[in-house]
């Protein structure tokens, strides 16, 4: 693990003088060869797949695993589209001149070595080393190994293509330990790893916190809410909590608490089964005088990212009182409100502490594409370094260079 | 420990609301009662230096450990300095409108809670506080036993400015406990601590490493070099060589060792004991042959930060034997060249992977006062977050805010 991290570390040096058009055209080698050699890709992970299966694995993580023409077809273009975005590389984030003459400029550099170490889908295998030799990094990858088989198909047609490229195949490293001890081994490999990138679920993040001594980014957890104000239009209050919740229930910004003002509940909450047919509603006392069908939210409902078809509801007194709930019970993603009072968007957006705070839309939107960003490594959760959906820039950092003609400090 | 960082939690959110014109005025009056009861400070610290030297200590760490009248009114001017730079906090960083209407501005927001664990320099508990306040954190301190008289002494002065501004003393926490296990437990006040910044040595950082699981940033070694290349002015290489070695050896912006190129070491070696009288050289042997004063370097010498009157020397065949010196030995602090010649300071400075890269001048003006940033908190020797010297926005994080009219997504 070591070796390959030392070769990727040689690697990312070359990466870092290596002008963006022969990066990208390392991406877009690699994606027709992904596409042309998609036989090879789906037949390791038929291996990978049926070696799951065997072993019991059923549902979502068979899901995951599994690869067709269609995912293989979106990695391809993946590569693609990333190499289509602007190069973050060389921006000079700043600069300017000292009394004594001194020039100063923040140039953004790559990070150097980003290690991602992740769970079964194989597709992140592609993409991430797409993001990280876009921004001239390279890559250390640590999957799972019930996708082996199919991590390492994708990898060789990578190494192929930074080959076209005239790019070193370090750049792209496979780590094939898979044990409990081989993921910490990867968290403390200083000195090899400039950022770790943990992308799976609780777990492994407490994992990386407990265990790493690189550095990392966190891509946490979503318990978002949404607070629907005295003043909030109602009906645009029922479309987007509808959005909010139901449009992709799995997924870290979606809706998992809904907050109203004791003013509105008796307008809005009603309703409330009618907006999101399929949802188990958990409600305090006070919803559920309203909404019968709702069945007890007790503290630990609220403090649950659910993931799933479940809503838990509160009535609050005022803002202060959601502003408060939120701030005990949210993870700083994505927290939203529903309002047309201007002080009341302004206090909420202002006093929420989170990586977006979202007025009068659906936190739905909290994503690298939505935002713009062309590509998403993740959503950061953490406050370091990114803060919010990540795009290529997080995957950099800046230097500074400072050029004078003597000056000596005295 | 978790009570005062919840108070600094609540504290935090306070801050974040309060005008900048009130934490200046909790500055301002801090600087005020820092300079009236000087006696106070400087009774409390009488009491730490008496059971300091009882104990055995001497030489630096009593020195560090001690006040007098001038280092109180020190501490009293930096408070005003800081209270009079610019506030980061509330700077839009950046907006733009996506098709769909919704409106994305990134603002720059405090932290929260900023922690600090440092060692026995009863300067740092003003310093720091003064830097959190003003970007807007609450902040826990963390010092050594031996400092404590004179920190609480300190901190109760804050906490009279403080309320004094209408800020809650919470917004400064003096953790009392001083054993090793409550500087690790401080390091895993995971919710409470948004930021740790450790201020100490290497054994300081390897445990932060080691055992914090709040996010942190290092300040970190710096095992800096000076490449004399071929192309070099060497009457000013001499002069900066001088001034990056002995203007002040003890700091991490000291020079550690120097590299010069083959063309020119004949010409530039012979003259350096008499540039750096009282400065001990370990060279390799092609600098020995040019400076019989010179003691053999082993790998350890170039390896080691002296921050002392020690220069190790080494002589290069060419740039890419000086870069890969460099990348092998180098801490990623600052790095300087000496040369006439365009292609190699653009060498230079794309390809060294440092905090700062330098081209003919001292690697002593890297520092976040000489870089015009008005405060330092520290240097940053790692690439998340913040690299290189840290004013206050290293003490701050960006929040997206997402205005949107009703749009959902499809």
């Amino acid at each position: 693990m070591r070796e390959l991290g030392a070769a990727a570390r040689r690697a990312s040096r070359v990466l870092a003088r290596a002008s963006s058009a022969v990066r990208d055209e390392a991406l877009l080698r690699s994606a027709d060869l992904v596409e042309q050699a998609s036989d090879r890709i789906l037949a390791a992970n038929h291996t990978d797949v049926a070696a799951a299966e065997a072993g019991g694995a059923g549902g979502t993580a068979l899901d995951r695993l599994r690869l067709d023409e269609s995912r293989v077809g979106a990695m391809a273009a993946g590569l693609r589209q990333v190499a289509a975005l602007a190069d973050p590389v060389g921006e000079v984030v700043g600069g300017w001149v000292r009394p004594n003459g001194l020039r100063i400029t923040q140039v953004r550099v790559p990070l150097g070595v980003v290690g991602i170490v992740y769970e079964n889908r194989p597709n992140v295998t592609c993409d991430a080393a797409g993001l990280c030799l876009k921004s001239g990094n390279a890559v250390l990858l640590r999957g799972s190994s019930s996708s082996l088989a199919s991590n390492r198909a994708i990898v060789a047609l990578l190494h192929e293509g930074l080959d076209k490229a005239g790019l070193p195949a370090g750049a792209v490293g496979l780590v094939e330990e898979t044990s409990r001890e081989s993921a910490v081994e990867f968290m403390r490999l200083d000195g090899l790893i400039d950022c770790l990138i943990p992308r799976g679920g609780p777990s492994l993040v407490s994992a990386v916190r407990e265990h790493a001594t690189v550095p990392y980014i966190l891509d946490g957890a979503g318990n978002c809410h949404l607070y629907v104000d005295a003043a909030a239009d109602l009906a645009m209050a029922g479309s987007i909590v509808a959005n909010a919740k139901m449009q992709r229930p799995g997924v870290c910004n979606a809706l998992e608490t809904l907050l109203v003002h004791r003013a509105v509940a008796a307008d809005f909450l009603p309703g409330l089964p009618g907006l999101l047919g399929g949802v188990e509603l958990l409600g305090d006392a006070a919803t559920r005088r309203l909404v019968p069908t709702a069945s007890p939210a007790d503290e630990e409902a609220y403090a649950t990212e659910f993931l799933g078809p479940t809503l838990a509801v509160a009535v609050v007194d005022d803002i202060d009182a959601a502003i408060e709930h939120i701030s005990r019970y949210g993870t700083g993603h994505s927290e939203a409100i529903i309002t047309r009072d201007l002080n009341a968007a302004n206090r909420f957006t202002t006093e929420v502490d989170a990586a977006a705070v979202v007025v009068n839309t659906s936190t739905r939107f909290v994503d690298g594409e939505q935002f713009g960003l062309g590509a998403e490594i993740g959503i950061s959760t953490q406050k370091l370094h990114a803060r919010g959906p990540m795009g290529l820039e997080a995957l950099t950092c800046v230097k500074y260079v400072v050029q004078g003609d003597g000056q000596v400090r005295s």
